[in-house]
C-alpha cells in the first residue's frame, strides 16, 4: 500500500467530483484528504486528493483523463523528496533557514547544490556537505553569465525547483523559459508595493507602518509572477530603512520556506497569474 | 433553481464522497463549493456542499442518509436568515458591532430581541427597532432568574442561536441543556488561559505580551465548550489591566462577529468538544 | 491639579530633554508619561509628555519655546474631547464603528455632524442624534459641490478633525488646503499597492494572499498623505474580489478607528510625509 | 567617542528624568535614544538611554546613583558582544535558528558552547566550530546530573545568558539560583495555557484555533518566570497535534530568537515577575 497525490486541473463541468471519486472507489483507494476548488469566473476546476492503495500510476492517470474535459491536466505524484537547487548572492538568512530545515528533516527535498555569483557563502554551505558552485558574473555579459548558470544547473538531473534565496541578479526571459514554472523567488517587499530596487528604502520613504515579503513563481515580468505566500510585520517611526531591512529578513525567510514547503508537497496550482493552494 | 447547503456528519468509510457526489450528479445538481474533512483518529467524516438545482429537501435527505453509515446526520439547509437572540449585560461594544453589521446587511440573521439583566442598553438597542427585554436578577435566586430568561427567550419561535455578547452571569446546566448547541459565547480571554473572573487582571498580573478572545459554544463546564474562533493582539509593559481590557474589547467584538457569521452560514460542525469549520 | 499634554516638534540639538525636563521640574510638574524620538537623518526631535500640575498654559508654552531652537513648535493641550465631522458616502461599516465607539464612550470626541453626498445613511445616523447633512453632488460641478461641503463644515466651529469614513469622492487641493492636517482618510488598500479605483479588484487580479487598509492624513496627492496606521488580513484563492471587499471592510473599520483614536489623543506628529506615533 | 547604554531601575520620584538628563548634559553626552517608563501602581521608574561621548563608566554610574532614591540600580554597558551558552536536547530548529543568526552576524553574542544531555546534535553544532558538551543524564540522579551541567557551564568565564533552546529537562531551584536572571527559556505554548508536558497534545484536545510560544526568564516555578516575548499562529481542524507541533516549531524559533536579541541589546528590565521592554 502506497500513498499518492492526485492533482487535477480541468475546465469545470458538472459531475467532476463524482466521476473522479468513482474511479477512486472502483480502485478501492482510501481518500486521506481531498480538496477541490472551482473558480466560477474562469470556469476552472482544481482537485488535490491524497489516496492510499495499490495502483498503476499510468493507468490511473489515463482513466482519470478519459473522464475529464479536453485540455485537462492530471498528475499522480508519490510523496518523495524533490530535487532543488538554491541560488543566492551574499545574504545568509533565507538560505540558512532552508538548510536548517533540511538538516532537521522538515523538508521533502534533496538540495543538489547552491549556485551563487559570489563565493562568499561557500564556507557556510560547505558545512552542510552541499555542493557550492560559484559562477562569477565579473567580466561577463549578462547572457554569457546566465548561460554558465544554466549549464551549472543542467549538470544536475531531475531538478524540480530552483529556489532564489535572495539571488540579487535580474533573470532574463531565456532563463525563465528554460525553467518554466520551476523558479520560486522571495521578493523583499509586500508586492505589488515597492517593485524593483531597494524596496526597504522605498517603504521607509513612504512612511509605511507595515513591511512584508512575497514568495512567488518567476515569470518574464520582474516581480510579477503568481504569488504563493505573503507575510507582514509591523514597524514604526523608529525604524530607519536599515532596521526595516533587518526586520524584513525575518519575514523573508519565513515566507520563502513556507512557499517552498507548499511546492514540495504539491499543494500549488497556477493559473491566470494566480495560485490555488490546498 | 435554488441554493442549498448539504451538511453531513458521519462515521467515515470508504466511498462516502463518491456516494454523495453520485446523488448530486443524479439529481443534476451543480456543486458551487465542496468541503470535506476526515478525522482519522476518531474516524469521523464531515462534508459541506453548496449545491444549486431543483430538489425536494426531504427526499434528498433520505436518499443521502440511505447511503451513509448508521448514526449519521444529514441536514439540508436553505441560505435563509436565521433567528437570533442576543444577551448582554452592561457593555456595548460586542452587541453594537453585531447591530451595525445587521444594519449594514452583513449578517444572515433576524435579531428577534436583546435580553439583558439590566436596562442600561435599552435606549441604545431601541434605536435599532429591536425589542429589548430586561430581566432583572435583583432579588431573585439564580434559578428563578434563569427561568424568567428562558421564558423570555421562549416567547419567540424558531430561535436558531443565542449570542452571549458579554452577558456576565453564569449560566446553569439547565439553561445550557434547554438551548443545547445554540449558545455562542465570547470569552474575554485566550482560552484556556485565564479561565474565570477578570481575565484581564489575571493577564496583567502574569505579565503577558499578548491578549486574546475566544468565541465558543457553551456547554456545562464554564468556559470549556467547543472553540469556534480565537484572535489575539500584542500588548506591552505600558498596558495596565484596564488598558488591556479596553484593547481587548476590539478583539472580543471581532471574534464574536466572526463566530456568529460562521454559524449563520452553517460552516461549523461540532464533535468531541472541538469544531470543524469549512 | 489638571493634566496636560505637552507636544514638542523641534530641530534636534544637545540638551533638549534636559532643558524641557528642567522646566517641568521647576514648575513642580509630575510626568505621567514621556516619549521622545530623534530622527537622526533629518535632525528632528519630537517629544510628547503628559504632565500633571498647576500651570498657566501660555506661560509654560513661552518658557519652553524660549529654550528650543528656532522654528520649533510647542503645543500644550488639555485632554478634552475634540470636535470631529465625519464624511461618508454609502457604506455603513466604518461610520458605524465610530458611532458605536462614540456611544460606548471610547472616543475623546464630539461628533458635530455627518456630511454625505447621499441621504442613504441619514436614517441610520439620526438614530444617534447626530446631525446629518446631505450635500448632493447631482447637477453640480466638482468645485461647486465642494464649496457647499466646505460651507456645511464651516457652519460648525472649532472643527478639529474631518474623518473620511469611506467618502468616495475625490477632494480637490482647495478642500485639502482649507482643512490642512485635519483630514483623516481610510484607504481601502495596503498603500502604496493598489492606488486608485477598486483596489479589491486590482488585488484580486494580482492574486495577492494578503489585503489591507491604510489610514492616512490627506494631502494634495491622492492616496499619498502621511500614513497613520495599517493593518492586513490573509485571503486565499477562494476569495473573489467581492469577498475581499467584504473582508476588507473589517480591516478598514479597525484601522480608521485606531487612527482616529491616536489623533484624538494627540499622539501623532507629522513631518516629511511620515508620522511619528507615541 | 564611544557608545554606552545607561540602564536605570529606581523607585519613582519627581525629577528623575531631569536629574539624569542634566548629568548627561553636563558630561556633554549625545543622547541617541531614550526610553522611560513609570509603573504608577508599583511606583517604579525605568530608563534606558543610549548615549555617545567620552565618559568614565564608574564615575558616571556613581554620579547617577547619587541623585537616585535608595535601592536603585544603575548599569552602564558598552554594546559589546555578550557570552551565551545554549542548552538543547534533541531538536534542531530553535538552536539552528540561533546558530544561523550568529553566523549571519545578526546577534551581539559569542556562543561559548552548546550543552546537551544527548550527543544527537553534536555533528550539527560542530559544523559551526562551537564546542559541544554532552552531559548524559543516564544513570545519574537529577542533582548529580545538574551538578555536572553546572560544572560544564562554569568551565566558561563571564557567561551572560544561558539559552534553553528546547532543553527538555526540568531544572531544579539550585540551578535557577546559580544562574539567577540569566536563563532564557522557550516554552512551546502560549503561557499560561497548557503549562507542563506536551502542550501541543493539550492544545489539540482542547480544540484551539491558535497556538503560540512564550520566551521567558526562568525562575523557580516551572513555566512561570517573567515573560519576554510571545507569538501565535492560527491553526484549524485539519491540524492533528503533530501538525501543531510541527507548525509550533516555527513560532518557537522566532520567539526565542526575538527574546535573545532583546536581552543582548539590554532592552529588558525585570520586576514583579513581569518585564519592561524598550
Amino acid at each position: 500500500m502506497a500513498q499518492y497525490r492526485v492533482l487535477i486541473d480541468a475546465n469545470d463541468e458538472k459531475g467532476l467530483v463524482y466521476k473522479v471519486s468513482s474511479i477512486f472507489y472502483n480502485h478501492n483507494l482510501n481518500i486521506l484528504s481531498n480538496s477541490e476548488f472551482v473558480d466560477k469566473e474562469s470556469n476552472k476546476f482544481f482537485m488535490r486528493s491524497v489516496v492510499d492503495g495499490e495502483i498503476n500510476k499510468a493507468d490511473l492517470k489515463n482513466e482519470i483523463e478519459a473522464i475529464l474535459p479536453e485540455n485537462s491536466s492530471v498528475k499522480i505524484v508519490e510523496p518523495n523528496k524533490k530535487n532543488i537547487i538554491i541560488m543566492a548572492t551574499k545574504e545568509l538568512h533565507a538560505l540558512g533557514d532552508i538548510l536548517i530545515r533540511h538538516e532537521a528533516g522538515e523538508l521533502e527535498a534533496n538540495i543538489l547544490a547552491v549556485v551563487s555569483n559570489y563565493d562568499l557563502l561557500e564556507s557556510f554551505v560547505s558545512k552542510f556537505d552541499i555542493p557550492y558552485i560559484t559562477v562569477s558574473h565579473v567580466g561577463l555579459e549578462r547572457s554569457e553569465h546566465e548561460t554558465k548558470i544554466i549549464e551549472a544547473i543542467n549538470s544536475f538531473e531531475n531538478v524540480d525547483y530552483i529556489v532564489l534565496a535572495k539571488y540579487m541578479r535580474i533573470l532574463t526571459p531565456r532563463f525563465v523559459e528554460t525553467f518554466e514554472d520551476k523558479i520560486i523567488n522571495i521578493h523583499h517587499s509586500f508586492l505589488p508595493a515597492f517593485i524593483g530596487a531597494n524596496p526597504y528604502k522605498q517603504a521607509y520613504d513612504r512612511g509605511v507602518k507595515i513591511i512584508g515579503a512575497t514568495a512567488h513563481f518567476v515569470n518574464n515580468n520582474l516581480d510579477e509572477g503568481p504569488i504563493i505566500a505573503q507575510e507582514v510585520i509591523h514597524v514604526n517611526h523608529a525604524y530607519g530603512w536599515k532596521d526595516m531591512q533587518r526586520s524584513g529578513k525575518d519575514v523573508e525567510k519565513v515566507v520563502l520556506s513556507r512557499a517552498l514547503k507548499l511546492a514540495l508537497e504539491d499543494r500549488i496550482f497556477v493559473y491566470a497569474n494566480r495560485t490555488v493552494i490546498f
